[in-house]
């Protein structure tokens, strides 16, 4: 490989804003100076840019099955991670859902296979840890699978029946991850509370689309959140929240912090950004915005604000799962497959692309984020809590050469067909936004330049084997 | 001036910890590298060892004048600086108090001058803002002495009669200091509460030195902090809490981040490893000890590493006063000038050099920090809360080459003996420690080296004109 | 005296409600008994009501001298009780100030015989302690009072260079309070806030009546609220707080009482059914509304009745103060003496006759109190707490037979002109209320009838020399 | 029935202390009076003496049918309230748990008819809900057994595989509670993290009977205290939590009571006075000390004594079940049938006869209650909470006579071989206390008398068919 020099920008770190060159060779970064009579195959010029580790997302469903059809429309390994490059992504962070015909292990060898096949950034993958009577041995499985990557387990204390494990179940899987040095994630809604709520509404004739966010309450995201840290206390294990979509959770969370629990949360743009008033009056195409948790009442955001404030939640990552409103004719519909009845209407927006954008936007321009704060917020911080520290999230030498030239000046403007996504909706449309990547560098090479072209191919990137959290030596 | 290449180390941001060698020239760090070809004219071996960002001691009293005398039999801005320099600090900021006869301006300049003319590291001044019935008019003088570098005001809510000020004169500071960008400090206990309690101490016949300690309670510090941070949140200023002592002032203080107040935290090392067991069964010599706040009970010490875990507090300083027990012939006692009645001995204790070496120990080695997080309680968040973000507290390009070698595998025990300072005691004492600097440059200058000679001259150290503090523009 | 039967009614006491009648004698209940054969010389039919003991105002400013006037156009010791017998009052705690040209004792002494004079039921003083330089005395004078009546001792917090008392003072005063069994009060405002917010306001020209409520923050309530409760700790003494009327010092008091501080706290109807928004926007006419601490946005009422609800706050006073719009013409205006300037208004709105009524309709037709926990606010507690527990506050065996026959089904409009006092205005003027007194029984007299008749002569109530209050023996 | 005078002696109601003569007659109070001329079948000298209401047990499990055995032993429902009699307890709320063999609806009728038949006090009954799975239809038998009686319902959330409801059977069950006016129950222990914690010993060969505390933690409590109070709030029903042994769990219900959450605690004697240090030394004997939630350690104590002053718990239950050492030969053992292993020793304490002494020697004399919040917890708060507002609980007219005439200045010593049960130990031993019951009456009839004699028959207490708790209509 050759080396490039990123020439006059301000490099943003977690820590500090400095301006200097940087040298990338062989895919990492050798040196950092200023004024240095450096000479490189390539130089880029960031004069009056900043210069950012490559964000990483921690939280996304490509090609994604769901009930038996994916999001192959919309994205597979290969899109999808183009986009997140666009984006300023490059490394993401997807799942493994246990296959009803296979076990958890050939899932995960099968899956991990087709990402490292197709993506132009580096990828990792976290287990979802299916409920005992789905595959009985599946801690066995679990075992096995972290020599081959699987350093973080995805636990679901929502949908009963389908996904959802008990309390029994969390605590033996803790117990294992701890015990194996591998981080828990727990998608924390309370099942029971989300199915009896949805239950009443359904017998109440309640089934719009919008709906879907009463059924699932803030009451029943804050009881889930809490119980989890609880039991991860007792199991002696650091535990990481996704998707905490609800102020009253994230408080749960700033308080077990504050009495020095080891829990961190994530949160994404679209509770950040997106409200509950943006699409209860939509009908039917309330459907684009149906996730779980759902995107909440605009007074909600505030909360979340200052969780990202205060250091309460640590990261900002997407969910991203690409359905399409409509499908080419010979698949069946997604997000539009049952109008007016949200108990059937697939969970999950699109925004691996939008990530950076949309949080520079409303969090750094809007005043409530420093770019040192963004960069750890999209970067640093799931980095470290993923096993990836020093290796990304950070420019500095020895690192890889993931690197964002971001312009905070330009302006952009979000829809779903500039995207270099299929979906066909954005639940972002038409936001303006100051501020977008102009070079992208996935460990040395160039993917992304200042006029759009992408340079890569299938199978660029490379699977993440990934190191042991930061969380089980230090507390930040 | 000439160039220096510290080589093999591992270099220690706040944020990440990554293989490089540093590249050192005029004064500043050029370039971070590993592996490079580079040329210098001092080649230094930190193979095996840390390379951290200089020391930052936020929190001094060199030279101290007190009641008609000074601490000059122990340190001057010359010894104190050079103490400090072995000790790994490389920035110290002390303070300015108005001297009865002359202006804040007046004294201020004078102390300026003084300092600048003996230092060896870099030094800044704090200014102490007196009751308003001393100078009338001192609100014109901190007006002007921004340019001169006081960027920071300190105000006492203790010692009523002297140098207390009132809430009505902590509105009016603080209002100020906002419209001048100046970050204020307070000394948080409640005089009237010490003062009180003093008075049915010495009434009751207690006057024991360890006394101090019932003199000084929790509440009478939880309350200060407390009241300290409702008034600058009701004029919108950043806050700065000096030594935090208790565990309970500590939690006021979290509470406040926690709901998103702007005020940060320093404790110091005598109240994380030195408790009111270590001195209340040594009589006289229990003055030793005296400070304000006072040592607390070991119990107490939990409740302030929580802080440092956490995140509620954000800084070590020291609050370094040398006192000494015994005073040549000619000159008036201080330590122990009155023994046996606490209200007249004078307050502090010395541990300028000591300060890295006893938070490594107790704090890394022992468990609560990582070195990342060493580095920022000592030199990072100082930086960035004193107008001094980007140019000290990051090994990074451009900023001043204020650097530590450390060696985090040697031992080392503390003692009054060996110290640089003239101190006649320590109230670390025999405290074994594994990890110690090894060499330390200040902007560049190689001062204190592997064999432990001392180079520089008085003088050599730069007077600093702060910046604006970061806690205006942003919260960490 | 003679004997009394009220019949047939249903007694409501703190802690339950049951059907009986009640027999009084000698100014004293002999007997409660259901279907007992008694005979009396008066039977009064409660057929359908309620009877409860009377109420206890704890906070009144009758003949209230203010800077040179009093409030006697409106009321004396004889009218305000009257009117405040009129609303169900049968028991008044007034206070006595010191003047400037006399001792706190004789100005106890004076005050005392006067309202012994000409009180109609019962009334005690409070004394207000001045600040030391007004009296450097005082704590003789207060150590004295203590036989003479004056079992509570309030603090101003307020009001600096007139009325505030310093932390010193506030130890010293409650010191003395504890080890001579006084209760002390607080007026809980931080005066130094609320000076330099008034001085800000005036400085921008905004000295609108409504923009006294701007200078009283909630912060300035709150802190105060936060420092008297510290203090009164570090004394060991239990402490009554008056006129809470934030939601946030409400909040400070919930908290200390959670962890087990000995602190009650005072609100007012004013607080609770009146909002700011009611006069924001009557110009000088907002003077009518203007008291210490203020009225307060709509929104705060629901924290003041969530804790009268959980038992945070413990009793609800009036804080009467009877000024006038206007005056006799041989006379000083008194609330528009200077309009359009908000800090030259007399503070305080009249309600000695409204509160039972208010109350009730806010709080027990509102849905937040049951009709014993509207006992136990208005009269149970305050009993309790001001040295009258067994003897006022229940009905009982052997208590004063201080009662009010209720009738929870009256309709009635609140109006000035309808009241029993000479104020010109009534903050309450046209609300509708359900539920009033029928009957009123002063120690046994039937002082208000079904037919609106008053009898009774002044001097007929007693002055109450009180005992300790309950809190030194217990928490509730 | 006859009348009867108790004179002389001072009446404690929850509000209040009077000195007052009760006339009793036809099983009711007919009035209260002092030195009225009233006759009657028998006077009883109270002089020195207090009356207060007699007290409720509202969680007793007498002749408790356990895995194939019952406490027959020990108590049946004539012993056993006999006892509660002789201890001063004048009603007992038992519970019903589903046999096997029958349905909820037909054990429930069948425990009443037994216990109607044997009580000598006023008893009534819980229901116990089971799992669904046992009685698919059981909501149909609670909807009609409200009628009969079951106005309380109550859940485990302990107990996987025989008693443990989920989440979603929670829901269910308080939804119908809320609709019917029932109110529930819950044993607040998370099942999963006992079952694991159990697991974890048991493989670790720590099963000594004293590991029950270890296997029972404080976190498992709180999280099921937490999530419960959630559930309950999210349906709209009030809760009451029966045993807090926690003072982590006590917290939990504090915190909600602060934030106005309809719930209330029960503690029992066995955790504010028994320690885990109690029997941690007593090898197999310590079976005698295991109950569920287990008794803990003494610094818990302190927190329950907390939550008991301030108002944060409600109620002082025994959770009586009255296990024996040792059995007949013809019987199976109970407390010790597998020494050296705890997961077997059957989970109880007896305890009915000497609550209301422990709790008086601890709480009032200890300095915690004064005899009015004594009478509340005892009495009171159980009656309103149960359905007996009004007719139990307080000296009052109308209301029930149960009564005790208590000796607050007579000397006792508490041993299993003085008890009127036939366990054959007590966890009280050798416990010395000041104040015991003199006279007992339940509905008038004077059932213990000052000589220690019984006077009653097998059913002459009463089957109580409770109406709505007051829990539907307030907050206390």
């Amino acid at each position: 490989m050759g080396s490039t020099i990123i020439k006059g920008g301000t490099v943003v770190n977690a820590d500090a804003t400095t301006r200097a060159d940087v040298l990338v060779r062989d895919g990492r970064i050798a040196a950092l100076g200023l004024g240095e009579d450096w000479a490189a195959d390539e130089v880029i010029d960031a004069g009056g840019l900043l210069v950012m580790p490559g964000g990483i997302d921690a939280h996304t469903h490509l090609e994604y099955p769901v009930d038996g059809f994916t999001t192959r429309t919309a994205d597979d390994f290969h899109d999808g991670t183009v986009a997140a490059a666009y984006g300023g992504t490059t490394t993401v962070l997807d799942f493994v859902k246990k296959e009803p015909d296979a076990t958890l292990r050939d899932t995960y060898l099968r899956r991990r296979a087709t990402a490292a096949s197709k993506t132009v950034v580096d990828v990792g993958l976290h287990a979802i840890v299916p409920p005992r009577d789905q595959q009985p041995d599946v801690l066995d499985d679990l075992r096995l699978l972290v020599a081959e990557g699987a350093r973080s387990w995805k636990f679901f204390m929502a949908y009963p029946g389908t996904q959802m494990v008990d309390d029994g179940e969390l605590l033996e899987g803790f117990d294992l991850a701890r015990r194996m040095g591998v981080l828990p994630l727990v998608h924390a809604e309370n099942g029971h509370m989300v199915a009896r709520e949805t239950k009443r509404l359904v017998d109440g004739g309640h089934t719009a689309e919008r709906d879907h966010a009463t059924a699932h309450g803030h009451d029943s995201e804050a009881e889930a959140v809490h119980r989890a840290i609880v039991l991860a206390e007792s199991i002696g294990t650091p535990l990481y929240v996704v998707h905490v979509s609800s102020a009253a959770a994230a408080e749960e969370i700033a308080r077990a912090r504050s009495a020095g629990a080891k829990v961190w949360g994530e949160t994404c743009p679209q509770y950040l950004v997106v409200a509950y008033e943006d699409y209860e009056g939509l009908g039917d195409q309330a459907a684009r915005y149906v996730c779980s948790p759902p995107i909440r009442e605009r007074s909600n955001q505030s909360g979340l604000w200052h969780a990202l404030r205060t250091g309460a939640m640590s990261t900002v990552a997407t969910d991203h799962a690409g359905f399409c409103l409509h499908q080419p004719e010979d698949l069946p519909p997604q997000k539009l497959r049952s109008p007016g009845f949200f108990p059937k209407v697939p969970n999950g927006v699109p925004g691996i692309e939008d990530r950076l954008m949309v949080l520079w936007e409303a969090g750094v321009v809007g005043g409530h984020l420093d770019p040192c704060r963004f960069v750890e917020l999209t970067s640093t911080a799931p980095a470290k809590l993923f096993g990836l520290a020093g290796q990304k999230g950070v420019v500095a030498v020895g690192a890889d050469a993931d690197l964002v030239v971001w312009d905070a000046h330009a302006d952009h403007t979000i829809t779903a067909a500039g995207s270099h996504l299929r979906t066909d909706y954005s639940i972002y449309e038409g936001m303006r936004v100051t501020g977008k990547p102009v070079h992208v560098l996935s460990r040395g090479r160039h993917v992304v330049d200042a006029d759009g072209t992408f340079r890569g191919d299938p199978g660029d990137g490379e699977f993440l084997l990934r190191g042991e959290s930061e969380t089980f030596a230090t507390t930040y």
